[in-house]
């Protein structure tokens, strides 16, 4: 039988958002089914980058959605960020190795079959809408990802 | 058998400790057992916010004691507190959605049975005594931490 | 069969450093098998702090290998940091409880076996030669780190 890995994105930020999802194509490398579950700073990483509204949002929710991260290029880093200037850095010598970027990584994922979901409670109270989302997202709710998770054979938050 | 779930809280942050409890209290209604294992920062959330006090502390474990979040609605965010104006702007839109408040989903949590341990090492180190901590908190070491958190289904490092 | 702990190493910080290496610790006293995977700010952690080198490197690379960490004790807290004020009292707290430093555990932590392993990805972004980590750490793939974990009995994203 197949092995199962269910990651909890729960930050949001560059670098953590890298690592988990060159976890998430090695292991569907590996043939191990993958579960990423996004809630709260979580979900700045599957916004859609075009698909930003305020439809239908409460003025929080809007203004909410206008000064937090559009999708994976614009999240900050959980450590030296330094307004932008580490997180320059980090990519400068990201591409002196040839490294992929956080959007080839995302894009890989969503091709080689990693399943994305989003946490129901954390969509509701940041206010966003399924349309601003990546298509491939379903929204589950936190019972859900526990059935899936303690079905895992391991579990990050990440 | 019943599935069992182990979360070792290390953070000590609002948004965080909503996450865990969430998981923790609708893992319960699933029939899961939860342990949540509070270490460091962690520790803030089973402050009991009536009980603070300095006797019998040396100095630095006083100043600590006071300049540290006593209970879970004192804790900060993770990500974007702005000196708490970013924090006063989630717990708005969690009002806006009727969603239950930190320190509701700590008390459901103690309500459903949810083991709550805290680790004596950070305990000693921080100088809080037991009186200190919610009456349903237990202190045990690391060693008890691990026994049960290895013959756990999941853990996670909150 | 013995049991067997997984932790990966992301953060670099002093505070959640101090909880890894005392659950590796207690660990190897229960018979368990550890594995530590260091990956990104984590690689702090393991750099030997006699052997920073320039040789060989990009000017990112140099940069960062002198504004960063160079081993156990020149890590920053999670949190309350305060440019070193918040750190300084924690020590001294620790010290006023004769709690083992950073080093200590880590020490211990190579005495008694735990397996030091450091993520090749990590490594090269960020310029690190072999030669300026601890001599037990092996670089190994984001791959094999995923095979270790996932026939672990638990596994923490720390």
């Amino acid at each position: 039988m197949s092995k199962k890995m269910n990651l909890l994105m729960f930050s949001g930020e560059y670098d953590k958002a890298l690592a988990a999802l060159l976890l998430a194509n090695t292991a569907k490398e590996l043939d191990v089914d993958v579960t990423m579950f996004f809630a709260f700073w979580g979900l700045f990483l599957i916004r859609d980058p075009e698909k930003a509204t305020s439809e239908d949002k409460s003025i929080y929710e809007s203004m909410f959605g206008m000064v937090t991260p559009k999708g994976p290029e614009e999240l900050p880093l959980s450590r030296m960020n330094m307004a932008g200037l580490g997180k320059q850095m980090l990519l400068e010598m990201m591409e002196e190795d040839k490294t992929p970027s956080l959007t080839d990584f995302l894009n890989g994922a969503r091709k080689k079959g990693v399943k994305f979901y989003a946490c129901k409670l954390s969509v509701d109270v940041m206010g966003f809408k399924e349309d601003e989302l990546l298509p491939e997202v379903e929204i589950i709710t936190a019972k859900e990802y526990l059935v899936d998770a303690l079905a895992s054979d391991m579990q990050l938050f990440i």
